[in-house]
């Protein structure tokens, strides 16, 4: 009998099984009592009585869903609130919300670029990035990670557009892209410098302005950043946020702008919220960045090989794979979530837990999740 | 002086211009006093009562964003029960919930598929299918529209795995794909077969569980559907529905659902809640289907090349781009929302109205739709 079409979906499923891969969802409770050191809610406000609130009036005000595409009846002047507020955070000229970050991203690489046109794309740069460059049919040079010099030089062989991605806060571990070093190169390259704010947005920056305004970047013509709504503000979504004419062109040319529903407005009036409740406490970014620090310096001082936090996240490395399972594992049966990172989700090969920093977090909590995690280290030697 | 990085989108927004193809936003207010005939809420849930509670109070419970990937954090019980719901309504084994329908047709294309696979995809496919196409590196053949023999001709010439690609209702023109004839020619080429019920679920099949169900396709090991929860569920997100092992795949594998942050609790509530309201009250896709008939035979009997609907969509041909948006305006200005599609939304060109038809609109409301509608067409002749 010749193999049924989805036949082969098993036999994948048993090599990744072999290989220690497999991964399975874990749907949580309402009243989790777990300690969570593994989302993104960088300053606590996913829970914020204020952003829920905003959240539910936006869904009974102006109903569940959007209805539809922005450009068809999916824009609301909630919407309009929003991208107002975002670009004002962000000191430029304009913002567009989308669906998803991932959908931000997919927009803003592939409207922005096209046939002919570089991409010079940092290595360890996340999966919507890359995919926006595989949609983008664009040429395009990975990029060493982090590395100034190799952007310079991978844009000098290219005559014709050319623009630079990267993270402003790398989501695995948490390091920083040397974002003011990467303008210049671009200046000098006449490239325009696409960077995704995801782990800076309400963490790095005056007032959590993220990481292309401490970078000294804000408003630059030739700089166009993406954030999403789903991390630091607490709800789902993405946006576009740069210069009124990459705005319009998102507008009339994005696919995951023309071709998807509007962000709901829960969502919507959620980020809105959040953005409000930060500029009236410039305090959480900094307390984030306190307790990463903390969080980084204690782990380390234990012994375990923990990454110096530039923003919220910090990663420590494990043994192989399966020790980071294992440990990952220890910790929730003690109260703790952390993030486990094992291939392919890591750049290099090299497994991690990855531990995210809360403006809420009580020097308690913090002292707790130390001990739970260096309590339960794997024995085996980790190596550099 | 050098052109600087973004000059280009000024030049392209000049060409667009001209061409009679600007767009732009208009937000809506949200006591907004047009008919809506543009959206595609086609069971009236956006606005429901219990839709909109039930988003209000997840976003209360469960918080204004999922926090992570729903591998990490971003999986609640609540995501658990809407995709239990949403298999048992299409008679599916499972259904896997993603950030918006777009990141599931990424995901079930391209995770499906890859180097090596042929699929073969209609020519009028939605956006988010050819953008799944293009990133899932596979070989692909665009077969011509709504047309069996002309996929079993493509599948033919193909040794090794393949996959079928089809909308089951076509977004612009809402007509039906052939799906039980697709289902014998991919069966007899050993091909699986993906639709995307976007535009079928909760308006076709018994008590609205889709175009799939509809056509005899229910639990079959070789089918896999796609889903939005934005539009006749009145929220937002989306769904991959079908066998557990391939469930199990995208839960490993997909890019769009590794990488990307959980659905909003909000959004998941508020389709829950919809899919509900929909068990208890079958006759709301019934409705559905007999406004958009009623549309269709009252504007074509007026003289208007209106398509007869297989769905909910009715589209309306007009004699050009300009034509298509002034007679759009004129009916906004006589307080009626319609669609206008022009290229490059269009799969052939010809610019159209589009209008949906919802369940809770009155018989009084149709009238007035269908008094603007002509009303207001242009004078010049529409071709055909
Ligand atoms: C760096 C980065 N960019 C983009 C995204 C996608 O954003 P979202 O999850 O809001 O769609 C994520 C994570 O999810 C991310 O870590
Ligand atoms: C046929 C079809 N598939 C997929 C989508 C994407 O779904 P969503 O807007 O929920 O992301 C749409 C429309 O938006 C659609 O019309």
């Amino acid at each position: 009998m010749p193999e049924a079409p989805f036949d082969w979906l098993d036999r994948h499923a048993e090599q990744r099984r072999r290989a220690g891969l497999s991964r399975t969802l874990r749907p949580r409770p309402a009243d989790d009592p777990v300690l969570d050191l593994a989302g993104n809610d960088y300053l606590g406000l996913t829970h914020h009585p204020r952003v829920t609130r905003a959240a539910a009036d936006a869904a009974l005000r102006w109903g569940a869903g959007s209805t539809g595409s922005r450009l068809v009846t999916g824009t609301t002047a909630l919407h309009g609130e929003l991208e107002a507020e975002l670009a004002a955070l962000c000191g430029a000229e304009a913002a567009l919300v989308f669906a998803s970050g991932y959908a931000a991203n997919l927009a803003a690489v592939s409207a922005l670029t096209g046939p002919g046109t570089l991409i010079a794309s940092d290595a360890a740069n996340h999966a919507s990035l890359i995919d926006g460059c595989r949609l983008s049919r664009a040429e395009k040079a990975v990029v060493p990670h982090a590395d100034p010099e190799a952007f310079a030089k991978a844009l000098a062989g290219h005559d014709g557009r050319a623009v630079a991605v990267t993270d402003s806060v790398f989501s695995v571990d948490g390091d920083a892209a040397p974002l003011a070093a990467l303008a210049v190169v671009c200046r000098e390259a006449g490239a325009g410098l696409l960077v995704d704010d995801a782990h800076g947005l309400g963490v790095l920056g005056e007032g959590g302005a993220g990481a292309v305004s401490a970078a000294g970047l804000a408003g630059s013509p030739d700089v166009v950043t993406t954030v999403t709504l789903s991390k630091s503000l607490g709800s789902q979504g993405g946006a576009v946020v740069g210069p009124a004419r990459v705005i319009r062109h998102l507008v009339e040319n994005a696919r995951t702008f023309i071709f998807d529903t509007g962000l709901a407005p829960a969502a919507v009036g959620g980020a809105l919220e959040a953005l409000r409740v930060i500029r009236e406490e410039p305090g959480r970014p900094v307390r984030t960045r306190e307790v990463a620090r903390e969080l980084s310096e204690r782990l380390a001082s234990a012994g375990l090989l923990a990454s110096t936090p530039d923003a919220a996240v910090v990663s420590v490395r494990a043994p192989s794979p399966e020790a980071a399972l294992r440990w990952a594992e220890r910790c929730r049966e003690q109260g703790v979530a952390v993030g486990c990172f094992r291939p392919p989700s890591v750049p290099d090969g090299i497994s991690r837990l990855r531990l995210t920093a809360r403006a809420d977090l009580t020097a308690a909590q913090v002292d707790a999740a130390v001990g739970v995690v260096v309590g339960t280290a794997p024995r085996e030697p980790i190596g550099d």
